[in-house]
C-alpha cells in the first residue's frame, strides 16, 4: 500500500486544500532562513520554492523571510496567489514537484509572519462589556454611554507582539487595593488572558482618506487567533484617564498562521442585531455581505478546556473597526493589526478572560490542575478556533499558545 | 572681503558647532535620494558624503536613507560619530572638503529622520494634568490618585507620525455635547495643539528587562519638539474608559532634527521637587545626573507667540518615563519614541495647549488674526526652543510646523 501523501490530509482535517492559512517558517536545518510557508494537514510548504519549480510569477511574492509583501499586494493578488497555490497541492500531475518541498509541521520553527505595523485593540463583545463594567463599576451602568455608538479602542504596543509558543514572563508593576494607603510593586498577582480575533492588513490606505465599510476586503489579508495577555491589577491602578498601558504592553501572543478572508466565505454571518442606531459611516444594515464572521473559539489551560466563545456574536464587527479606526483620517499601513477585544458570548462558559469566568477571582474554577483564579507560573494557555467551511468542510485557524514563567 | 563659510554661522546662533542635530533630507536636484544630514547655521552637511571624502569609518552609519542605522549603533557609536562631526565642520582643513557638501537649508527637503517603532505619549506635566483635571472633572480632585505614582502614558499611532511642515487635515468624528440626545459626525470643532518634547529611543532593550533610570543614556539617542495635534470633542466622546484613540491618531507632528543628549548636556536641571514618596524603581532622589531638560518652548499662532512653556517644569523626568515604560518587561526598539506629554508652566502664558490657554474655549485668545478659542481652517502652528548651551551659547531645537486644512 503506497504511503499516505501529505497533500491527502484525512477527510475532516481543518487544514485541508480549502484552508491554506499562511505563516512564516524555518527548516531546522537552515534556522536562519525565513521564508513564506502554506500549511496543508500536518505539513508545511515552502511555498517560495514551490513558485520557483513551477515557473510561477508569484516567486517576488513568496519567496520572503516575511508575508508583508504579499499583504501589500493587494486583494488581486492574493486571490490569484491562493489560486495557484489549491491548485499546486491538489492537481496530481504538480505532486512530484510539491511533495519533496512539503516540511513535518513538528520538524520547523515558526516565526512571527508579519512585521507589526501599528497595533490596535478594539472592546467589541456586548458581553465582555458588559460583565467589565459589572465587575468594576457595579453602582453604574455597566456599558459607558459611548459603547453602542462607535467601536472602542486604543493603540497598544506593536514591538511586543510575539508569535505562539513564545514563553511570557509574569510582569511586575504597580497595583494598589482599595485599602492600600499607597501602591505597593511586584509581580503581577492576576494576571489573565483575553481570547481574540486579530485582523491583519495588507494593503495601506492614504492619510486623509477614510475606508468605507465595503472596502473591508480591499485592506484586510486575513485574520487570526490573538491572546491579549493582561494585567489586571496593574491595568486597574493605571488606566484612568488615559486607558491601559502596562496592564497590557508585556507581551499579545498571535497565531503563526493568518486565514486568508476568502477561506472564511462561507463564515460570514450577520452581526448581531443593533439596539441603537448607528452613523450612516457605521451603519452596515445595507452592507452586501455580512460583517460577522462564525468562528467557534476554544480556551483551553493545561488542556482543559475552560471556555468556547462564540464570534458570531460580536456587536461590532471588524469592517466596522476598520472604518471607524480611519474615519479620522489616519491611515493604514501594510502590517497593521487590529484585534476585536475579548471575545465572550452570553453564557458563563463561553466567557473569554479569567477576569469573567472566575467574576474578578470571587469564583474559582475547579479545574484538574487545582483551583484558578488568575494564572499561575508554569500554567500554559492555547486557544483554537474553527469556522464552517465550504461544503461542509471545518477551517481551521492556527492555535495560539504560551506558558507563564515566574517574574 | 571673503565671503563667509557657511560652517561660521553667526555669534549667538543657535545651530553652531556645538548643537550639530541630526536630518534626513534630500537635495532638490536628487528628490528620491534621502541622506543623513546634520544642521549647521542655515545649511546642511551631506553627512554621508563628508564620511566618504574624508575616509571616515562611519560611512556605513551615515551614508543612510534614515538615521535608524546610526541610532542602532549605540552610545559610543554617538559619541564618537558626533566627535568626528565636530571635527568636519570646525577643523580649517577640512574645508575644502566640507564646504562644497553644504546645502542651504532653503534648498532641501527635510523628510521624518527615523522610521517610527512604537510611539507612546505622557502625561507628566503637573499644570497641564491639573488645569485638564478642572475643566473636565470640575467637581473632583484635578489628579487622578495614580498621578503622583507613576507617570501616566498610552500607546498613540506610530504611523501617522509627520514630519513638520506636513499639513493636518481637520478630522472629523462623533462628538456629543453633555445636552445632545446623541453623538453628531462631522469635522472637529475644537481642534487643538499640545506642545510636547519627544524622546527617541536608539538602542533596543530586550523583552522581559527593565530598564533602570541609570541606563537612560544607554537606549535614547535624543529629543526633538512634538506636536500632538488633538481634537477635543472627538477625545472627550470616545476616551472611557480605555483613553484616547480617534482624537489624536489623525497626525503627530515631530520635527525633522533631532538633537543628541550630547548636545544638551549643559541643560539637564532637576526636576521640581516631588510631593509624594515614589517607588524604589522611579526614585530618581541619588541619581548621578539629574533627570529634567531646561528647555525654553515658544508656541506661535500664525506667527504671533502664544505661549512659553517651561520644559523644566516637569514632574515625570523622560528617564523615569522610560524605565516605567519597560518595568513590566516591554521591550524597546530602534525607533521607538516616546513623548513627554503637553508641556504646561504655572503661569497662563506658559500653557502648551489651546485647551487650557482659553479654557475650553471659554476664555478666547485676542490676537492679531482675530479671536481664537480652537484652530481655524488655514492656522499654522510653529513650536521652537532652545536650551542653554556650553558657554554661554544656545542650542535651538527644529522647529515642529504645521497648517490646518479643512476637513
Amino acid at each position: 500500500m503506497p504511503e499516505q501523501s501529505p497533500l491527502e490530509p484525512a477527510e475532516g482535517d481543518p487544514f485541508g486544500p480549502h484552508n491554506l492559512p499562511y505563516g512564516v517558517f524555518s527548516p531546522a536545518a537552515e534556522p536562519d532562513r525565513r521564508r513564506v510557508g502554506v500549511r496543508i494537514g500536518d505539513h508545511v510548504l515552502d511555498a517560495g520554492a514551490a513558485a520557483r519549480a513551477l515557473g510561477s510569477p508569484y516567486v517576488a511574492l513568496l519567496d520572503r523571510p516575511s508575508l508583508n509583501p504579499l499583504m501589500a499586494a493587494g486583494r488581486t493578488a492574493w486571490r490569484d496567489v491562493r489560486r495557484a497555490l489549491t491548485a499546486w497541492v491538489t492537481v496530481p500531475a504538480h505532486r512530484p514537484d510539491i511533495e519533496p518541498l512539503l516540511h513535518p509541521l513538528g520538524s520547523v520553527t515558526l516565526h512571527l509572519p508579519y512585521e507589526v505595523a501599528d497595533y490596535v485593540d478594539f472592546y467589541a463583545s456586548e458581553h465582555h462589556a458588559t460583565n467589565v463594567g459589572r465587575i468594576f463599576r457595579p453602582d453604574g451602568e455597566a456599558l459607558t454611554p459611548n459603547w453602542k455608538h462607535l467601536p472602542i479602542g486604543y493603540h497598544g504596543r506593536a514591538g511586543t507582539v510575539v508569535v505562539s509558543g513564545t514563553e511570557v514572563t509574569r510582569p511586575s508593576g504597580q497595583r494598589k487595593g482599595p485599602a492600600d494607603p499607597a501602591p505597593v510593586f511586584g509581580p503581577s498577582t492576576k494576571l489573565d488572558i483575553e481570547a481574540e480575533v486579530a485582523f491583519v492588513v495588507g494593503t495601506p490606505s492614504a492619510r486623509g482618506r477614510g475606508v468605507e465599510l465595503a472596502s473591508f476586503r480591499d485592506h484586510v489579508f486575513g485574520l487570526s487567533l490573538l491572546n491579549d495577555w493582561s494585567a489586571r491589577d496593574i491595568q486597574a491602578w493605571e488606566y484612568v484617564p488615559l486607558g491601559p498601558f502596562l496592564g497590557k504592553s508585556f507581551a499579545t501572543s498571535v497565531s503563526a498562521w493568518v486565514t486568508p478572508l476568502e477561506a472564511l466565505d462561507a463564515a460570514r454571518v450577520a452581526p448581531p442585531a443593533r439596539s441603537t442606531g448607528l452613523l450612516p459611516y457605521l451603519d452596515d444594515a445595507d452592507e452586501e455581505e455580512p460583517g460577522g464572521f462564525d468562528l467557534r473559539i476554544s480556551v483551553a489551560l493545561n488542556g482543559e478546556v475552560i471556555s468556547e466563545p462564540p464570534f458570531s456574536t460580536m456587536y461590532w464587527t471588524a469592517a466596522q473597526q476598520l472604518t471607524h479606526m480611519t474615519v479620522n483620517g489616519a491611515s493604514l499601513r501594510t502590517g497593521d493589526v487590529f484585534a476585536s477585544g475579548t471575545v465572550s458570548g452570553a453564557a458563563r462558559e463561553q466567557r473569554g478572560c479569567l477576569l469573567e469566568l472566575t467574576w474578578n477571582g470571587t469564583e474559582p474554577l475547579e479545574l484538574g490542575a487545582g483551583k484558578r483564579t488568575f494564572l499561575e507560573d508554569g500554567d500554559v494557555v492555547t486557544l483554537t478556533a474553527w469556522a464552517p467551511g465550504p461544503d461542509g468542510t471545518r477551517v481551521g485557524l492556527g492555535e495560539v499558545t504560551g506558558r507563564v514563567l515566574p517574574g
